[in-house]
């Protein structure tokens, strides 16, 4: 199949803009590679890279001709930065994003993006606490899922393209709805992002040996802890509600096992450890690939 | 310096008494090994090990002549195979174990020890969610921490003993009451795994699909739910109270961070993010060497 995109536009690179500009290069995906960036130094630092054709100081320079646009900037960012190139995007042009959270976000866009122009919410499921161009890497993509979410009206067309971008960046898609992926993510995502926050804090009040004397354990349990508080607070501004949902959901667990050691349950304890580790087990086989989740 | 010990005893070799085989053959610690095993079939395969120099059928057999014994059983069994062999210790040996909770079992083998023979609890804190004597190695304990917990009665020889001899084996010691150790682990060790045991609870309710999706972060979040729900079942029973203790901290903390989540309290929020990142940050440091804690 022949790339369906000739220029690609990344605004913002950082870790993921960064990491797609050179997958899609490596792989040969794309003819062309422009970027935005807000502060001059990373603009030069782009244009030194070999995935780099052109820097721009402006979104509106930087979109203009492509018909991929990939916004890298963080969630709160997002809308502001659609809006603002909107009016300089050519026909048939694709806008894409790498947001975590996607309900809000997708509606917003969809209602201001002009005829012919379309926009095509996603979420790669790939990253890290670290953050910044420097840490890119052409195969950050790989087995990871990507998440698709097109609202009723979005272009078909245009969700086959986006959706065959990522593949070909290796990840394996799920198109779904984005408020959907919204109670996804609070779960899978947000939910364990809270309770490694929490037990740094709650570790925090004791003495601070304690966290040197730790193993691997602790620190696998508490890693993503070390994730930018900027990118969290805009993912609970944008994600309140579902989070508060999960945060339910772990609450009425913590009960059950808490009430089973009061009572000295150990038999119950038992069972809730044995349910526990055959979930966890089964997380290293990967259930499924490139599914279409219409109202899951 | 000498090596402190002439024959060990390794009693049910499995994950940590096989790796400490490995390791004290590897570094010329002891000039023999001898060991003990419940299935006939697990005594056949020590036979074949070249860190092993006989397998008895009987605990009395195997710690006959050892100066060095170390209890490799999961904690559950600790109190009785030590009063089992007491009374085939010879004079001078010194007993230990690999127990993940001490306060009570440290308290009632001191008590049954006969003169002359001594009893020094350890937690070396290295493991995995993997068990059995397939998966030893003996670089295992290297850069983890060893928790020596003697009680007010302990021969302070023996102790010395057994803090070199794990030091030996590449650990940091960190010598204190086993009260204390019982307190700390319950936070650094214990409740990580409740809230991993917890979030796969939950997350089992969901669609079975969902954790096909997660990204690296609920993978390590959650791996150590993928522990022995027998060991857990015996580490609540011992470490309850600690364990309860822990998991009131966790609550209080939980509570902080859903009350501003609730009240849209997004500096809120921000800061806690913050303070998390800032602990999770500093883990990766390791604050101290081979500490005495007294009544820390």
């Amino acid at each position: 199949m022949e790339p369906a995109f000739t220029q690609m536009t990344v605004l913002a690179p950082g870790l993921l803009g960064g990491s797609l500009a050179i997958g899609a290069r490596q792989r040969g995906l794309v003819k062309r590679i422009h970027v935005w960036a807000r502060r001059p130094e990373v603009r030069e630092k782009c244009r030194q890279q070999y995935w780099c054709d052109a820097a721009f100081e402006t979104p509106e320079e930087a979109v203009a001709g492509s018909d991929l646009v990939v916004i890298c900037t963080p969630v709160e960012t997002i809308h502001r930065l659609a809006r603002r190139v909107a009016g300089s995007l050519r026909e048939g042009a694709v806008v894409t994003d790498v947001g975590s959270t996607k309900g809000r976000l997708c509606r917003l866009i969809e209602a201001i993006m002009p005829p012919g122009r379309h926009f095509v919410g996603s979420h790669p499921m790939a990253g890290s606490e670290k953050s910044g161009m420097e840490f890119a890497s052409g195969t950050l993509f790989e087995t990871r899922t990507c998440f698709v979410t097109p609202v009723e009206t979005t272009d078909p067309v245009s969700v086959a393209k986006i959706a065959a971008f990522w593949k070909a960046l290796g990840m394996e898609i799920v198109t779904l709805p984005p408020e959907k992926h919204d109670e996804i993510v609070a779960n899978i995502s947000h939910l364990p992002h809270f309770t490694a926050t929490i037990l740094c804090n709650w570790l925090a009040h004791g003495n601070s040996d304690w966290k040197g004397w730790a193993g691997q354990g602790l620190r696998d349990t508490t890693r993503v802890a070390s994730g930018s508080p900027d990118m969290w607070r805009a993912i609970c501004e944008e994600n309140r509600d579902e989070i508060l949902r999960a945060l339910e959901g772990f609450a009425s667990e913590f009960s059950i096992m808490r009430k089973a050691l009061e009572d000295r349950n150990y038999d119950k304890l038992f069972r809730l450890f044995e349910s526990g580790k055959a979930y966890r087990d089964s997380m290293s086989v990967k259930p499924c690939k490139n599914t279409e989740l219409v109202h899951g």
